[in-house]
């Protein structure tokens, strides 16, 4: 009863009752449950959530859940297993094609095209008439659960346009392919980015993209789900990067897992931190005649952090929309102008509470000045750390939250400090 | 010349073409092409572009380009055109049903799906045989650039299933669709809010939603192009947000627009130090005994900072992805567990570093200890304000970044000295 309950279920609301139980009870439904139903359920779930289930099954019933999948999520399924359990398993698996398939997709690098692919997709040749067509689709289509589009090859097999079903539709039964097919088509290689091809996906509103191997062969398909999917977890990585959360975690995960995501950089807050320490330790002198000085250094922290964060998050999101342009010079020009209208807002603010406070206007305005060039060197921090780290290659998200704070922590209290000195003679 | 070139590409090309032309070019742009190139490019351009081009454009002209567009996108357009503008345009649109098609959709909500469907949509009677649906699908896919799925409705125009194309591919001429469609289709109202949509379409895998009524009546689709477009533009939101910048901005924009931008977090952040500076007048005594204690302020801070922006973080984004479960009590729990491991740890540090630097043992053991506490209590603030704003209706996103760091950098500086002025007794 159970059994035919849950049967009627979506496959993803299976997976939301699998992250429910414990890991023997899921076990025992996936076992109870068609393979059918099961196999898209697994690839639904977290991480560790399948990785306990896939430890109770044997390789043969890991085999009959793959037999079920799509090519791209069983290689993704598999690739998590170790290397011994994965051939044991390719051998379980009984339809040799589909065994093939993956094989091949296991080939390709993590984040191109080629990990994103699955090998399904309906592909018909420029010479045949629109009723062998549709005769041969019916054949195809029994693996693919969507359609899409249908791709066109040439005798080689290399991609040369495609067909949309509508077209398929209103074109007569006699009609040849290369009459009807549309020779113009976006496609992608199985070494394009994953980021370059989510960026395509969407820029032309494209619910599927074919993949070529570098000889212009049609090898694969990518869907838009799976692109929903990437552009998501892409957003929420590089949100708890900003966060200064080390690893993918969820609100729900266990204390131990929240530590080791938190406590990294946390760490590295702690090192800015007593780097701040020893700083303010060479400056002991003004605390005879400027105590107040020591009072305002949470406040140049929190101003050279905000600003950090801010430049730093504007750009790196215009370097992953590729829309940073213009040279570096007008932007360093752009930066500063700009903290200097934030920074000069700032100071006078500081110079009102100053003089409202009693304080000396000479060390008002010293706070007020220190503090705009603390601003302005944030900004440029925050501005030209992720551009350079991008030109190197590397991602520039690492250079938000706690690791600009930080710097621009120790950075801040140093200049304020020197400035002050300098102006303050003491 | 130009027109022919520019007339062969994608909307997206010339979309991206006119956000770098200035106003005038990009307007006699639109003016030479084509309208069923220019009505697609003109909706994927920035609002400002935009708004400056259709300034400069006649109602007339305005109208023959929403002539081109898919409704959805319609009514998003001439959302933006201030109200007696919007009816001389709405006048001049030929089309009739095409304009009360659009005047249908102004009337909803900005964040519901009846903001983001179209009209456009193909739709056939449980009545109708295949050869009279393909007949008909036929007439009506003129006006739907992609069909999708095939909703099936009622005699009462109410919503009862769906056809998939491929169905259709396969089912003999004479068979009625009663026999063939599926009775279970996804949908939403027209008044189920943006995220739930998203959430509802990335869960299913689903390429278009159809989208009824309170009586259940079939009134419009939404296709996932628009819910990619939705997700990118929400991350985008929330990570702006975290990062302190105040409205939708990018790296491009004008110094005025980001300083609109920035300026208030900015504010916001020296009211918080100011208040800093306010406290430690409060502690002013113990720059004589112990003005140690006055050169770890930024580390407090720091801390403070850190651990409130990381606790922020998993709570938005486990609230915006349903995730987080169970009572307040075992959060609260878990919250202080997490906190006295890593304060544990750092303050470990803190001690050990107080050592190596000659520090008073008793000294460095309260700066431990209070540092502690200020970490529990920046995690409880960085748990539980968004979930009270969740509770209360209100986006919990606007409770990361400045607002967490400001509110913890006063929490936190006030619980270290009231700490340390209790053990040490200044
Ligand atoms: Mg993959
Ligand atoms: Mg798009
Ligand atoms: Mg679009
Ligand atoms: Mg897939
Ligand atoms: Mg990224
Ligand atoms: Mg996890
Ligand atoms: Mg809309
Ligand atoms: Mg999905
Ligand atoms: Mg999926
Ligand atoms: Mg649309
Ligand atoms: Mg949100
Ligand atoms: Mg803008
Ligand atoms: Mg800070």
């Amino acid at each position: 009863a159970l059994k035919e309950l849950l049967q009627e279920l979506h496959f993803a609301d299976i997976a939301e009752i699998l992250e429910e139980l414990n890991s023997d009870e899921a076990t025992y439904l996936i076992k109870l449950l068609e393979t059918e139903l099961t196999s898209e359920a697994l690839m639904e779930v977290d991480d560790d959530v399948r990785e306990k289930i896939l430890d109770r099954l044997s390789p043969k019933e890991i085999a009959a859940e793959l037999e079920e999948m799509d090519t791209d999520d069983a290689v993704d399924m598999i690739a998590e297993l170790d290397e011994d359990i994965q051939k044991k398993v390719i051998d379980k698996i009984v339809d040799e094609h589909h065994a093939a398939d993956i094989v091949e997709l296991l080939k390709y690098d993590e984040d191109t095209a080629g990990a994103l692919m699955a090998k399904e997709l309906v592909q018909v040749k420029e010479t045949w008439t629109v009723a062998g067509c549709v005769r041969e689709m019916r054949r195809q289509a029994k693996n693919v659960t969507r359609v899409h589009s249908i791709y066109v090859t040439n005798k080689q097999g290399q991609l040369t346009g495609r067909l949309s079903l509508k077209d398929l539709l209103t074109a007569g039964e006699k009609a040849h392919i290369s009459d009807i097919f549309i020779p113009k088509v976006d496609y992608v290689t199985v070494h394009t980015e994953n980021e370059e091809v989510a960026r395509i996906m969407q820029k032309y509103d494209l619910e599927a993209i074919p993949v070529v191997d570098e000889n212009g062969k049609l090898v694969g398909r990518i869907t838009i789900d799976d692109i929903v999917d990437f552009i998501k977890d892409e957003a929420e990585k590089d949100y708890q990067m900003a966060a200064g959360l080390s690893q993918d975690v969820e609100a729900d995960d266990t204390i131990w897992e929240l530590t080791r995501a938190r406590l990294p950089w946390l760490v590295l807050g702690l090192f800015g931190g007593l780097g701040s320490v020893y700083i303010m330790q060479g400056f002991e002198e003004a605390l005879e005649r400027f105590p107040i000085l020591f009072f305002f250094t949470p406040l140049i922290a929190a101003m050279a952090g905000n600003v950090g964060v801010q430049s730093s998050a504007i750009i790196v999101q215009g370097l992953a929309n590729d829309n940073v342009k213009g040279s570096l010079f007008n932007r360093l020009v752009k930066e500063v102008g700009l903290a200097l209208i934030n920074g000069s807002t700032l100071g006078l603010l500081v110079v009102i509470f100053g003089f409202i406070a009693g304080l000396d206007p000479l060390v008002g305005i010293t706070i007020a000045v220190s503090m705009l060039s603390v601003i302005i060197v944030a900004a440029l921090v925050g501005t030209f750390v992720p551009i350079i780290l991008d030109k190197r290659g590397i991602d520039p998200a690492i250079a938000t939250g706690p690791f600009i704070t930080t710097s621009n922590d120790i950075f801040g209290i140093f200049l304020f400090f020197f400035i002050s000195k300098l102006v303050l003679d003491f």
